[in-house]
């Protein structure tokens, strides 16, 4: 039984709540104590929260959500559960006094889970009957989406029990790591009070404001800590002599003021105690590997951000619309030939692209597709003030052929051929190919693009003409055009014939 | 001048390698002073990398990159340069010999930042000729891709002169946070510290390994550090009470031993300077605002991170199949209706599939109608096995109508209809509508697409036929939709007419 069918909560605050949501949306019952009479309307919103987080995260198939109770009674929320979880505040005598009490109402064999963020569990499981199924379970805000659970038994818990809490958190979709040896605050908490302590100096001392500070986490060393913790990053900043060159160097900075706290003596047992696990975490790749997965993680992470339009994320987008400009800039100091198909776009296939056989997926054809009708209107003049007071255009319709496969890294290109157009439609043909001078398959034609772009004004919010300077420009385009051949594949229309 | 078309790098290491990466991928022509022979090679290969993640990282235009020449002299490196960035090894008496060479050799309105981790600027300037041109920008590593660079001046620093670095480092895609008040260190060096710290006397005292330290950051505090900060972190942490709740919360905690850092004395003075710092940052968005970016951003980099199968996109990877499993449990076998189009799809549209306008994006809908044909072909008895021994299928044409938008998620389902088959190829129909029972829109069709599917077996690798189960099941599909009428848009074909 590592999924449970009805879990005990003990307390429903921010903690608590989100404990309830995460079990709830993985379908499992939950029965909270808490006499605060907000508790459960506070605990429907955050699954509705988790609800709408869960529909974004996942396209995999959702249990219906469990059943919520909400008690007063702390015996009513534990009697009947299969595993109990108290994320009561962050007090000793209460949750000592809370899980004592749990303890005995429970049934004997059931796990009872505290999510204290640094006390020992040692001192929490004293009162309890059966310590030996007493255990932390450190979870982290908001708990129905964060991964991480620390699993730290005390003095008196069974190592079993700590295998058995976390199966149940890997069940709901948790990473739960288990700290070997109990110590205050654990070691997750212990990193974040060092550095969240140092913040408080920087603002107690006028040297940054808090939005400052944060911008330092979140536009640098944040990223990184995404999916690199601290070891794994330095031992990427030592270069191809690793960890042990990092400390050569960086090891003389331990020692400069550089930070409130002190650090231990870098002694050689220290050093190589640190370049041992190093190897052992990280020995079995290549520099280069983890050089290219740490930068292929920066940019998916980038990337994610940037669809929110949040820190890092807006950088780059703000740093896109520059390249944009100076791309039209480069264009239309006349590098494109206007009576040839426009070469708009040219790009390198994503790794994260291509299916398992290595092709470039089915539905990436077309983002490129439709990033080079993107490329075409701006090519045209279409940019954000357009947008903001003329109008937008849209894809009305589309035919696709796929006529080769490309693989991930692979270099392609899209030239864009106007067949015509009208004065609020476009009707535009693209043509990608491999583009890399020098390679034996260079030009070969991978895929066609058939769009209708059907212009929108700002101000009826329907179909309506195209307005000045894109007007002019499509008209021009199009002209340009005309005595091109119609291209191979064009007008198409499916059938079986 | 925001943009350099030169920039004198000194040293070209992992750091000033990197620059020379970021200026190169932006098109500037870099000067590199490194005696080290190996120096062309390895920026060589660092250029390498950071073409192919800006490959990755963008559609939008690159420009060709930039003209790279190494000296061993410092003189050439900055004569013609328009920016000057040192990236020495992390000692005073290096940086300062080379920075007062470089400000005699260099122009002399041509700033010059360094890139050191943490020496005060007003001691790095103290030798240079005009040294209120000089000023840090401390960046991080991986400088070509990371966004944050931290831009200090010393007492001799021109204020200007902090700007227009600012200026050359957002022109390269960076985001320059300006540090007000000298300090060793800085800002974010200065909580990495304190953290590298800690994580040193956890190992030190045998409590975790490296690895395990790096996974309690990586799954839990790293993940919110990518876009948000301790302190807004810790302001939802606080609940609706925000801020000054957090800190009358948490507060205490800062005299229990959870880390080697002393914490200030959290005065009154301090909870004010924080708590009004706080509201000024995010003060004018609600909780439930910043819950929700909050979890849209945590969505938007776990699924960032699965695309790379890496840390916690690894962990929601195992709960999805995990998920699946479950869902495939409850599925009941045979509940389809075999004469009428196949529902085989439905799900919710996803935040980040979405446009400015709160608009699906194009592409997604051949994503979700992709989907559409790989469900109707397992429909048909397509598995691992088949696809390993058997054969595999691929799309060679595809007709899109849009005909409605959808917003972020809405419910939306795709009904398939067999509209012919021979041996080796099928057509299909797939009808794209909002599935919401209940609400007004119920049913609306927002899309439509056709999709010629035709079967590629293992062993030719070429088209040829289906083998069983599929060829009978989609004979008997197309045989159980033969007498459905046609559905209006089958078989149309671009044209302005």
């Amino acid at each position: 039984m590592s999924t449970p069918a009805h879990v005990g909560l003990l307390g429903g605050g921010v903690i608590g709540g989100g404990w309830a949501a995460r079990f709830l949306v993985n379908g499992i019952d939950v029965t909270v104590f808490d006499p605060a009479p907000e508790t459960a309307p506070r605990i429907q919103r955050m699954l509705d929260n988790a609800r709408r987080a869960y529909g974004a995260l996942t396209l995999a198939p959702l249990a219906e959500p469990g059943r919520l109770r909400v008690t007063d009674r702390v015996a009513e929320a534990v009697a009947d559960a299969d595993f109990v979880q108290e994320s009561a505040p962050e007090r000793e005598d209460v949750k000592r006094a809370l899980l004592a009490e749990a303890s005995r109402a429970a049934r004997p064999e059931v796990v009872i889970a505290s999510s204290t963020s640094g006390l020992l569990p040692t001192r929490l499981q004293a009162d309890c009957a059966g310590p030996e199924r007493v255990v932390v379970g450190h979870p982290f805000n908001p708990v129905y989406l964060m991964p991480l659970v620390e699993v730290v038994g005390g003095q008196h818990t069974d190592p079993a029990t700590r295998d058995r809490a976390a199966a149940v958190y890997r069940a709901v979709g948790m990473h739960p790591l288990i700290v070997r040896r109990e110590i205050d605050a654990f070691i997750a908490d212990r990193l974040m009070e060092a550095l969240w302590r140092e913040a408080l100096h920087l603002v107690d001392g006028d040297i940054a404001t808090v939005d400052e500070i944060d911008q330092a986490v979140a536009y640098g060393p944040g990223l990184r800590w995404s999916f690199m913790g601290t070891f794994l990053t330095y031992r990427l900043a030592g270069g191809a002599a690793g960890m042990r060159h990092f400390l050569a160097q960086f090891g003389p900075a331990l020692k400069l003021p550089w930070t409130h706290t002190t650090a231990p003596e870098l002694t050689e047992a220290l050093i190589d105690k640190i370049a041992d696990q190093s190897d052992a975490q990280a020995g079995h790749r290549a520099i280069e590997d983890w050089e290219r997965l740490r930068d292929d993680c920066l940019v998916a992470v980038l990337q994610g951000l940037r669809s929110q339009d949040t820190g890092a994320g807006r950088t780059l987008k703000d740093y896109e619309a520059l390249l944009f400009d100076r791309g039209q800039a480069r264009a239309v100091a006349g590098d494109l030939p206007p009576d040839r198909p426009l070469v708009l776009c040219r790009l390198r296939v994503r790794p994260d692209w291509v299916d398992y056989n290595d092709h470039m997926t089915e539905s990436r054809y077309l983002q490129v597709f439709g990033d080079a009708s993107d490329a075409f209107v701006r090519y045209a003049g279409f940019d954000d003030a357009y947008l903001k007071d003329r109008g937008s255009f849209f894809t009305v319709e589309t035919h696709l052929r796929h006529l080769a496969e490309v693989s991930a890294s692979r270099t392609i290109a899209t030239a864009t051929q106007v067949l015509g157009a009208d004065t609020k439609r476009v009707h535009v043909f693209h043509t990608m190919t491999l583009d890399e001078p020098g390679a034996a398959d260079h030009g070969r034609v991978l895929a066609t693009a058939e769009h209708m772009l059907l212009h929108v004004a700002v101000e009826t919010g329907r179909a309506g003409p195209w307005a000045e300077p894109l007007a002019s420009r499509i008209a021009a385009a199009a002209a340009a055009h005309a005595d091109l051949p119609t291209p191979e594949g064009a007008g198409r229309r499916i059938s079986m014939g």
